[in-house]
């Protein structure tokens, strides 16, 4: 392809719309383009890359044993009402008005859809298991779209669904899925971080996400350099460390006046004490029942922690009427000494000596306080959210707080939505049975842009060779020269004879935006052809991941780039 | 693929839903899966055979030189505002307000966002000849959508946009998608009919529409048989019959009674006349000039063919009171003779004599008319909707209306839109001139219906080899038999060692049963391994397009199979 037949209109300067680099050099390579507020239009080269990741994508799939099928965008709404999301999604599912006046919504994801066809056409064991897939464009109207790609109103997403007869071998697709996906961003060139997303009182993992780091990420995890433990920040386990001393003396707790001051911030300054000194005292009501919940005054809470520790399926932070009432105060001043409810601590607390808690009294906080003599903890677990410094649950390294792009998510659904749209199958013995599901997610359009993210440097783009939309740019410097021009149509014939597409850089500009410009579309391979050159007898050949090039004759050329390129 | 393993559930009934023959073999052979209506699901076979249309398509559009791109579905209003299509789409277009309550629209074509783009990246005469087109769902709400994929709510289009330097080069790019568009439809096993969709004032044809014929058809063309000369009805000409003369006499114009009878009916029972012997005279008013035209009284007028004869813009019927205005007589009984306004009469009506015309008095028609004689006749003109039986203009053979699925369009655009959103560019003077437009559409998801609505007999559906899901179906009628079970496999991986993908019916269901799904699916090829056959040292082999089966020696099976398969 000659660089003027197609479209790749390139920028020098950093747009002023974008933030991430990835973002940035997607516009300034010529890849995409703005249409309005998360909405972009892929250009020449973006398709490519992108038709790349797809065939991958589908390639693993396949590979894998799913099958593909195509659901539409447009759903009605009675199958949300139905699954009791359409008020969960909120404003995030754009709807859509018919000319019947009827709503539809615009599918920001395909789990009723799929189950509802699925309780139609399955129906015996026999049938099972079942991965079915799709290559779909999904719509969410997000807050605040940014990043270009990354967090998109409209983009494309491989979602896949998985049926069973059972937990075991829902377990076995979920594990078929793990394993393509870890193929899939291999082959695109990523090194992902698999972060376990979801543990606790379901037991052991049931969700995974896959996760590229990158200070521009969205997502906030922990990750042991040690064990290559990682985890969700607001999932993530952590070692307690033992019981914190801050006082030895034996004293009892002692009321302290502390008027108006109700935050850990304001009482610790009062008192001149490090905030960790502090034990926070939550209210919360899980499962209508009120319980306390102690965590130490420099840490947050977790609230997925505590749901799983708890094992309920409600959990809310109580009113003020509520917080009165349980323990005779106005709010902020909470405690857990002399309270009548359950009182679940973090494990953090184990053995605190020397504590400051709130005194269940308007104005006052205690001092001195030893949970295990003075306040009766029924249960401690680890419900505070992990930090970079924490100690790793599995290996005693220390976990370190990073930042991720989450391009693929597995998660095991059970049979909540089979249960909604009763899919169900007969059994071996002709009994009904509820179908057992997982689902599986990659962002397709993310994923391409966290190449991007993952992989270039202060010039541009460094595309893997799996995703690169051209193999190699051929810079033809002076192309009115006649031998010139022979030897980079020789070249162009060559490879195109073995399927390999150039991007011939034919343009009348000069060598330096050239040189430019193939360094920021990122290909892999830079052929330079010119008066020079071929004084020398030679083309000039320089890999995107190299400093120097390299001088090859020219009739050695197409052999050394076929050797490059097939590789 | 295992048919076990994939998901291809087929009814043996109609499906109620279904009118069409395709619409109901889609459905049966477990192609698609009905949402809700106008929304479809493709299933695992319908997935494949449309992903190799849209490789077909694409290759093709590579082929001619096109440039792939992928513009949102989500389009904001503004830009529908500005080239005026907000209001002209009307409820067609769907509408879907965001979170702050802004309105965006479902882009049902891509004309604005497409010369919106191209008017900010190409500015020289340099990057010119372009032509941009994508593969993406398209969203119409259609007041009836029906025939499955035929007229969808949400459907697959590749839409194509060229921009050239004028209007010779637009000509150049617009016969490049002609001739993409002949291999396109060649290579899926179609045989369009080319409809000349526009002719007339704009001098010689502007506009080309691919139709497959079908009775389920939804557009009408006339067709001739002697030179293929084809036409939408509306835009059809026709040769017009030499002058017509239903009194021989000299009578001169003579005013009749007919009370309220105002359609041509009435008229011509009450006369005992046959109604071709009446002139309708209708009043429109064209760029705001009120006028009359003359059409045989068993023709109905094309405006299509009326505003180019006249080369107006604007163009629409008299109301009742500028009726009475221009012909002193209430609507029903306008009349040429004596009328002070431009008449206007279609072709067919020179030399007419001894005919009925309105009398331009209430309750009055006038018999023994001359048109020659007793009209002011401005302009004869082929102006009526061409029909069954009709004249073919190029070659005196008979033209025969016929109904036929549009599958592509060809359009010249011109400057419509490049003014509307600036889209020019400096030529080699450094003067700006505007970008001449075509646009040129395919209907992805229709193409692959028509092909099933061109293509099958009582059993089910013909794939052609081009885009059938699988090459062959391979029935295992005796699975559980070692023999049998060792051929099918070696076969199965004689092919797949070729890259040739089987569908083995492994499935504990009847022979019958299998047969008839296998003829239902329309794979081309259909291989039988059966204790029978191997009883023969033979495995079966039919064509789906083949009464009968021949047996092929065990040993030369796969090799029988490789060359039909890869020819």
């Amino acid at each position: 392809m000659r660089r003027s037949d197609t479209l790749i209109p390139t920028l020098r300067e950093d747009p002023l719309e974008a933030e991430a680099p990835s973002h940035k050099l997607m516009l300034r390579a010529g890849l995409i383009r703005r249409l309005s507020g998360g909405l972009y239009t892929f250009l020449p080269l973006g398709v490519r890359s992108l038709l790349r990741v797809i065939n991958i994508v589908r390639t693993e799939m396949n590979q894998a044993g799913a099958i593909e099928v195509l659901m539409p965008a447009l759903q009605p709404k009675d199958i949300w009402e139905r699954s009791g999301r359409f008020d969960v999604m909120g404003p995030t599912m754009f709807k859509v008005n018919d000319r019947q006046g009827r709503t539809l919504v615009l599918g920001p994801t395909h789990e009723e859809v799929i189950t509802d066809l699925v309780s139609r056409e399955i129906n015996s064991y026999r049938q099972l298991p079942k991965t079915i897939f799709q290559i779909q464009t999904k719509f969410r109207d997000e807050i605040r779209p940014r990043f270009g790609l990354m967090r998109a109103k409209e983009f494309i997403m491989k979602d896949a669904y998985s049926f069973d007869a059972d937990w075991d071998a829902a377990g076995q697709s979920y594990e078929a899925m793990y394993q393509a996906y870890t193929r899939i961003f291999d082959r695109c060139g990523l090194q992902p971080t698999v972060v376990e997303a979801d543990t606790g009182a379901m037991g052991g993992s049931s969700s995974h996400e896959f996760m590229i780091m990158a200070d521009t990420g969205e997502d906030g995890i922990v990750e042991c350099a040690g064990c290559g433990y990682a985890a969700n920040l607001e999932r993530a386990e952590r070692k307690a460390p033992a019981g914190i001393t801050f006082d030895n003396s034996e004293r009892t707790p002692e009321e302290i006046s502390t008027p108006n001051l109700r935050t850990v911030e304001e009482v610790a300054t009062f008192l001149e004490s490090p905030p960790e000194r502090l034990v926070k005292t939550l209210i919360y009501v899980a499962d209508e029942k009120p319980i306390a919940v102690l965590i130490p005054g420099d840490r947050e809470l977790s609230e997925t922690r505590l749901t799983h520790a708890l094992g309920v399926s409600t959990l809310e932070m109580a009113d003020d009427e509520t917080i009165r009432r349980v323990t005779n105060a106005p709010t902020g001043f909470a405690g857990p000494v002399g309270l009548e409810i359950d009182v679940y601590a973090d494990a953090g607390l184990e053995g605190y000596r020397g504590a400051i808690t709130g005194g269940n009294r308007a104005d006052t906080h205690l001092v001195n306080v030893d949970l295990a003599r003075d306040a009766a903890v029924t249960t401690y677990a680890n419900i505070v959210v992990a930090q970079d410094g924490d100690t790793c649950p599995r290996c005693d390294d220390v976990l370190r707080a990073k930042r991720g792009i989450e391009v693929g998510h597995l998660f095991k659904l059970g049979t909540k939505y089979s249960e909604t749209f009763n899919a169900g199958y007969l059994d071996d013995q002709g009994k009904e049975q509820m179908l057992v599901m997982g689902c599986y997610g990659i962002g397709v359009t993310r994923t391409l842009q966290a190449v991007v993210e993952f992989s270039h440097d202060d010039n541009g783009i460094i595309w893997p060779g799996s995703i690169a939309p051209y193999a190699a740019a051929m810079l033809v410097l002076d192309p009115d020269d006649e031998a010139v021009a022979r030897v980079a149509s020789e070249i162009e014939d060559a490879l195109a004879a073995n399927g390999i597409e150039l991007l011939v850089d034919d343009r009348d500009e000069r060598p330096g935006i050239k040189f430019k410009d193939a360094d920021l579309g990122g290909f892999p391979v830079r052929i330079v052809v010119s008066k020079r050159s071929i004084g020398q007898q030679s083309v000039e050949i320089k890999l995107r991941t190299e400093d120097k090039p390299i001088m090859v004759p020219v009739e050695d050329a197409s052999a050394h780039l076929l050797g490059l390129l097939q590789a």
